[in-house]
């Protein structure tokens, strides 16, 4: 009896696989705006602390918190309104005892207040006086400096994947212009086997299939983020497989080919493999040179 | 005291912002292998069947099943060689009683068998016979007719997002030129505030912070499959705020602007929205004009 192969469950194949996937692809630098689904080539540092000026999480007014203590809707605090915070600028009003100055949302915490009071819990009483109904406790709707990401954390490690979140953080931290992250490995694809056709074929003559496998592997490449490259059906014969895996290695991180990788004769995956002397592993009928 | 805001839980606000997104993004004609991530327009009905012709799962020997029955190792059936079937071509030679046909994977059953004995159940016996060693039954190893598509049935409803197998079966049944797809929609984003500057800039002015929600949402936004804009930071005034929003308009399905959307005097973005005469929803400090 002809013998069998002897075959890996897929978790070991994988592993098998793995290990001789060196990573060998290198690294490029690229704008974080263009990085979604990219692989950091390094983790990435924080050059600064975010934010890096306490502010407000609210629209209201900056206060001492301890002027407001106690104060309810029948005994409000009173507070006189010293001024506003402009976006985008510092704070140049300072709040002193007894009085409030007004804040938006993502504004500068001034000079002398520690906590901010919503508009919503407030209500104006006359000229430049404010009743505040509830009270605040310090550091109460204040983002402190360093509260999301203290200087030099790191925001992201080597080896992730990069979402969009990610880019916001990078964006946030000024980290506009250029990130290092792996280059995309370049596949080339392979189907084999006298009966394939091209996919645009129309109409078929008995006993040709069309080849649907490079396509499908593209488009899984695609989705795992490398880049694939079709390079067409190789027919039945050892020396167009050998030449056209040979013109592929150099250009290629993976050689993937389908097919061709049983026990009969014409199977040629195996056999090509070894005379290329490049190192690859047998799966499941998918060869891969890694 | 001021009025609150009503706000609704994610998922009521999430169902009134998609009652009022209609579908008018149209349709483009694509290929399969550029359609990956992108919705179908419409269902994709197969036309022709797969495979169209009954062929081999396995390498090894076409037969009458009949011819197997209670063939084992001690008490071999015997089968003469009758041909080969050529991949990628009609099989020829018919299997007549006793005979067997040799065949590989994928290749068309050749008339008269019903069933393939794979060749590691098979050993060769002097010239042109073969001792089979296990008994197939009638179908085995064989992919019928329409077996994994029928004519006519649908491969994708509308509506689909397509996945690499999906770009797998399109190329089997031949659709590879292209296929109706529902057009990307455009999304044109702004972020509002005073205190916003560019994620590019260096050094922060007190007070000032990056725009990072234009980069975040433009890449959620390509991960969803859409094409985003980013427009860039709307200064806190109304005709600014107006100006830019009626000028995307014209370009856009959807405008999204953040920020600019609570209590205080600086935002504009409701009663912009209001101006502009659009369908517009409020979500969460997100405004979206579908």
């Amino acid at each position: 009896m002809a013998e069998f192969f002897n075959v890996l469950p897929p978790a070991e194949a994988r592993a098998v696989w793995l290990a001789q996937v060196a990573h060998r692809a290198g690294v490029e630098l690229i704008a974080p705006l263009e990085a979604l689904g990219r692989v950091t080539a390094q983790p990435l540092l924080s050059p600064e602390a975010l934010p890096a000026f306490a502010r407000s999480t609210v629209d209201g007014y900056a206060v001492r918190a301890a002027d407001t203590f106690g104060a309810s809707d029948s005994l409000p605090a009173y507070l006189t309104v010293a001024g506003e915070v402009p976006m985008g600028q510092a704070a140049s009003v300072a709040v002193a005892k007894g009085q409030a100055v007004l804040i938006h949302t993502g504004g500068m915490i001034p000079p002398g207040a520690d906590a901010v009071v919503m508009v919503e819990h407030t209500q104006l009483f006359g000229d430049g006086e404010i009743e505040v109904l509830r009270p605040v406790a310090p550091g109460e709707n204040v983002l402190q400096v360093g509260e999301d990401v203290v200087m030099g954390a790191e925001v992201l490690p080597a080896g992730h994947r990069i979402q969009p979140q990610d880019i916001g953080a990078l964006l946030a931290l000024g980290l506009a212009s250029e990130i290092a992250v792996v280059r995309r490995p370049r596949v080339c694809l392979f189907s084999s086997g006298d009966e394939l056709v091209p996919p645009s074929t129309r109409d078929l003559k008995p006993g040709q299939i069309r080849d649907i496998n490079s396509g499908t592997i593209a488009s899984l490449c695609l989705q795992a983020g490398a880049a694939p490259e079709i390079r067409g059906i190789l027919p039945d014969e050892a020396e167009a497989f050998y030449d056209a895996l040979a013109a592929a290695l150099p250009d290629a991180d993976l050689l993937v080919v389908t097919a061709g990788s049983s026990v009969s004769v014409r199977d040629m995956t195996a056999r090509t493999i070894n005379r290329l002397g490049a190192p690859g592993v047998l799966v499941h009928g998918v060869a891969v040179r890694p």
